[in-house]
């Protein structure tokens, strides 16, 4: 999938495309036939491998289908039981009997989930690594703190880089702590069609939820906190990016020249340029994801009766568009990290240019307490360095690659 | 383009697709080369037809270029001149002299967003002449108006109808009044490479403003007003629309039923649903549309320098979004009024069955002047729909077909 | 009113507070009984007047009675009428008849309305003039423009200024194009109450419009075009004063110096801190606003029946806090442009050093058409600046006073 | 605090006003002078009273300060130095040493953020205590179970509430998952100035810490997450809440009658409304609070250098109207939820009327496996809502009080 109105879209690779809906939902209603055979409701002959079932060539048919449903799902069984119902009656006779829409469209929306969430992981922890070596290479390279665009007093990238990290962290942690429960229910959330063909639903719950690699639960057709936690998640890594973003596009302006992206984008009319492209579209992401995760929280508190008319089909969209922004904006987020170029000169003459300004406070500091200022004025930097830097050893359960810090 | 994750969205058509914007921006820089060899700034062989020239095939390499250069206007130029270069050197040369990749852009949406105007319009149109003769058929149709869920006093059925329409009539006045002007200025606006040239930028400006049917402008990178009042004139047509969505919604609710929608959405399990499909897709468009509308007056709000860090990348997926939901929100809505089914005889019985309640406020008027009551209690009901229609008549600057009112 | 969460909240005054709208809601009511008196329909003694018969002490009754009639014109009007049965039976009597609570609630926000963006564009003109000096006297100062943070080409500050002054009458003229429509219909915009009564609702419509120096409308309840219009303009108003906060917070940075505020904000800590406060806050209010315009435009898109169920109370705080922060960065980006100083020997000095980069366009410019570069590479940016002159001296009527330029 | 513009808003009390902010404040310098002479870093005779230094009349000279320096710390550390310093003057001299002003703020929002969310939790406990007994007394209640506004299958009352107390309880986790770290850092997060001053950082944040009753934690002036989380939480709540009003808002239309409001609104007009004003009330906030959830995000987002030029500023007004309007929302739930009045029998009778078309699902799952249809169709609704009671215990530590259900 390529979107030209989102550069670097295509670095989310299948996650929540049209054909990876269309094989989740399929997938359910695979794993619940099995359910349901497994637990000698259905025959054995409604066993049957839906898997390829759906072409290409059926996109059409089931858009125009989904309009009229009003969801994903509806045309979907539709289509399955019309292809099986020649060749594999029993199969188009029991599938989806149990079912809603919304268990197959929220349940496949939590498998998708989840796999974006496990690459998120992924790419975050590539992150912690690299913002880790930089941190400790340069938990000695001094720099000018900056407060309200001004400068402040001096700290050391070091620490940025540290604080930085802790934000990818906090994004990791949020990622972590979010499970994804299988949603079944059928037409109301009561179980009562599993029950009238003679099955225990809590069994087949279970069952089905182990199937799928999901949490088993209750339903929560109108209860969505399971979507709104998603979406802050997904929010607070864009959050902790876009930090980073903001801090590159500021340091790498030339005037400052502290940073610097290893590669840069080019012009179509400036030859020399170089610019921060990829702090530019984390920028650029982090400024809309905001808007997606509050739609998620609208239609949570939209939800109504026992299926919602139109608080359930605003979300589809949002997590969509907030899940692959947020797979894109982590892998720019990692190459712009992986190849940071820093420059420890350019920070140490900004610091010495700027030494009268931010001296000011220490000296207030020392006339108080009757001392001559010590030499440098940077605090405990390097053990917050440090604890940030055991937080992230303890998350990732790995020691960071650390290189020898450079001279500064 | 089927997009399962929005029912409905194919009926947006070729409207802001990547191919749209593709062929958009090679005729911006197709009528730019015009107007170089028209104004002699550029040697008669520069002139060259570009629509051919990228096929689908490019679609993947752009994509990745598309990244590098932080937007779509840096691959296309650097892929046209790459075809062109050894049977068309001079146009290879002289291809995007003078432009900056964020002319091509800009100049191109406002192209996509013209076209999905000019659309919006029609539909609007259409949606005007059947409200006008349901309001017009209905405005005899008495009712109970409801006030904050309860019954408040009479009203007619034709006034909520009109009520509609006159909504409908303001997003129609928004988008008349908009004006899409072309983006032409060079990298920072001041349009110093045609003057280098040896053009005359006000004129090449006017001459390409008329081949593209775009209003001539000053330069307005970091100035996006022409954006943001597209953006508020979309969101306020799917204001009126899920306004309309709204009470079809809340009247079709079977214990109510004084409407229902003619075709109506099914269930995967439920055999007997006949859900209010049109509206739930509309409501749900509705609640998605102000916040991309808040994307863009953040990303206003947020142009810095001469071409902003993000900022300007954030509109362009969110002006699609908008676009292409609101045209899919309006076929929907001219579905819904087109198809829409009255019940005079339920309304009639509400209000019969209310009588009391809702003559509650009469009485206390009568007593005041007193007076009987007068038979009916609808004020200028009737009065208002005929002032409505009025507008309507003048605004589409025809007589909406009328049909004979219904008894009631 | 002083709001500590909202740094210099005070600027926007009585506009929009508990007491303008207590007092608003009252003159809404005094009007309307004398129209009820001029039209003869109430007795003359019927008139009254209201103004100073809600006193302070009363509040606390109010704010509880706001919340069991959900709005706060059911509890004035219950008190009103208490206060008045001894006294002024009559008036007591006639108060509201024909009224609803949202005719006065609606009504009192458009004359707030009103008065704010009155103020608004008073605001807006003063901006204007002291950008037109900036511009004017700026426009032969180059500096250098900057895209995606990086060096481009050479521009003006002149024509950064116009882009601005551009930017605040575009905002202008959004304003200047509003309406204030009085709402009266009764309970469901029937007015069917003033009939039973025995009064004309259009005349008594004109004749209430023009005390309040409104617009006569129809019954608006649940069509907010005229609140949605509103907020947008208002939002649009940040949108160019952010814009504006952007470039002084970049170019006030220490490494950059171009630009610094007049008087700057200091620091708890740091004594030599000169901060860009007003930008600051500027920006920070343009963050904020576009969620706000985003709420209004969803209470306009979930209007149900004949007055909205949440819908229409979720847009008084947000009109309020909308109006209030738009006067308060009206009042700061005044204040910022009129005393920002200006440094074009560093803009010099900026663009000397960077002279090999931003001269790269022009030479592959001047190698095409086979030229030596021209001195400057400034295109027509005087052209620019003085076509904005142009319009700002239409727009506002007058010539804005100009200073000769100085030397760069 | 009474704000006609948000009825209900005096049930907020004095959680984050003005004067609960300058409290807050004020106890964070006290709290650091405590932490400081402890240490021994400053001597005994530093230690003073601030709690009464200042007074209602100060506030004016506050409001202007605050804006001066862009935040509400400045301005009350220079007030309470200027009161100290002539009976004072070691107390004057080391106030505020070694911390900034946003260590004030933040630390402040922080002690005012964790009264707002322990009050919030006892409400929520009242809540489930309520929503449990409505769960329990209506396990046994049939009605119909309605999607996308139409009905769908039977259900029974109590799993509607079931559903509603899970979401209330999964809000009521969301809370009890936050921490409110403590704010100390110094101008740029290094603690330089506490350094300088001979203390050791570390030590003095967890005395300080443990003053306040927040928890220790290294600074986080632009790693927003506890901010974040906050926000999240705190819409978590409203759109459980929302949930809830919405159904309370469809089922208490007349024509559906099978809930009402225990006290219900009046009108200024209509004598005989009853109106769901406590569901209109809890459906607005819900409208609203997620945008202002996203301006906290997006103000995480955009932080930069050491302390943000606006991102930080935003945050203030949005989290204090954010837990202002949680407050005042929960407190009307616990009203909505402890007045609900349940309608058995209405719901028997549009179960009855419908029966037709709710039993068609269990007449295709009969059919399927050769059966009758029992004579119920409800599944394990009863299961389900003692599982959700089950929960409620666990997290409330106590049985709910029970009563007998009732005869449907």
């Amino acid at each position: 999938m390529t979107d030209p109105y989102w550069p670097g879209e295509h670095r989310a690779g299948d996650h929540f495309t049209a054909s990876t809906l269309r094989e989740a939902m399929t997938a359910v209603e695979a794993a619940w036939l099995d359910s349901l055979v497994a637990a000698e409701i259905a025959p054995a002959d409604a066993r049957v491998d839906l898997a390829d079932l759906v072409q290409p060539y059926h996109e059409e048919w089931l858009a125009e289908e989904n309009e009229a449903g009003g969801n994903p799902a509806v045309a979907l069984v539709s289509l399955l039981r019309s292809v099986l119902e020649d060749d594999q009656p029993t199969a188009a006779a029991w599938l989806h009997r149990g079912l809603a829409s919304q268990d197959v469209v929220d349940t496949a929306l939590m498998l998708m989930a989840q796999d974006a969430v496990t690459e998120l992981r992924i790419d975050i922890r590539g992150q912690a690594e690299r913002l880790a070596v930089l941190a400790s290479t340069h938990r000695g390279t001094p720099m000018v703190a900056r407060t309200l665009t001004q400068h402040a007093v001096p700290t050391t990238f070091g620490l940025k880089a540290a604080q930085w990290l802790a934000g990818v962290l906090d994004a990791y942690d949020g990622l972590a702590a979010l499970t994804f429960p299988v949603q079944i229910g059928g037409a109301a959330g009561t179980h009562a069609a599993v029950v009238e063909l003679g099955g225990r639903p809590q069994d087949l719950v279970v069952d089905m939820a182990q199937r799928l690699g999901l949490a088993p639960a209750a339903p929560w057709h109108t209860r969505r906190t399971a979507v709104t936690r998603l979406g802050d998640a997904l929010v607070r890594c864009t959050d902790a990016w876009g930090r980073i973003a903001e801090d590159v596009l500021t340091l790498s302006r030339p005037e400052i020249g502290e940073l610097s992206e290893g590669t840069g984008g080019g012009s179509s009319t400036l030859p020399q340029q170089h610019n921060p492209v990829l702090s530019v579209l984390v920028r650029r992401a982090a400024m809309t994801t905001p808007m997606l995760g509050a739609t998620l929280h609208l239609a949570a508190a939209q939800q109504v009766d026992e299926r919602a008319d139109g608080a359930w089909h605003a979300e589809w969209s949002a997590l969509r568009d907030l899940a692959r922004r947020t797979l894109v904006a982590g892998s720019h987020t990692f190459d712009l990290v992986a190849d940071l170029q820093v420059d420890p000169g350019r920070m140490a003459t900004t610091l010495h240019a700027a030494r009268e300004d931010v001296g000011a406070e220490q000296w207030s500091m020392a006339e108080l307490v009757g001392r001559t200022p010590a030499y440098a004025y940077l605090g405990i930097a390097t053990e917050l360095v440090d604890s940030v830097l055991g937080r992230a050893r303890s998350t990732l359960g790995e020691t960071p690659k650390e290189t020898p810090p450079e001279p500064s």
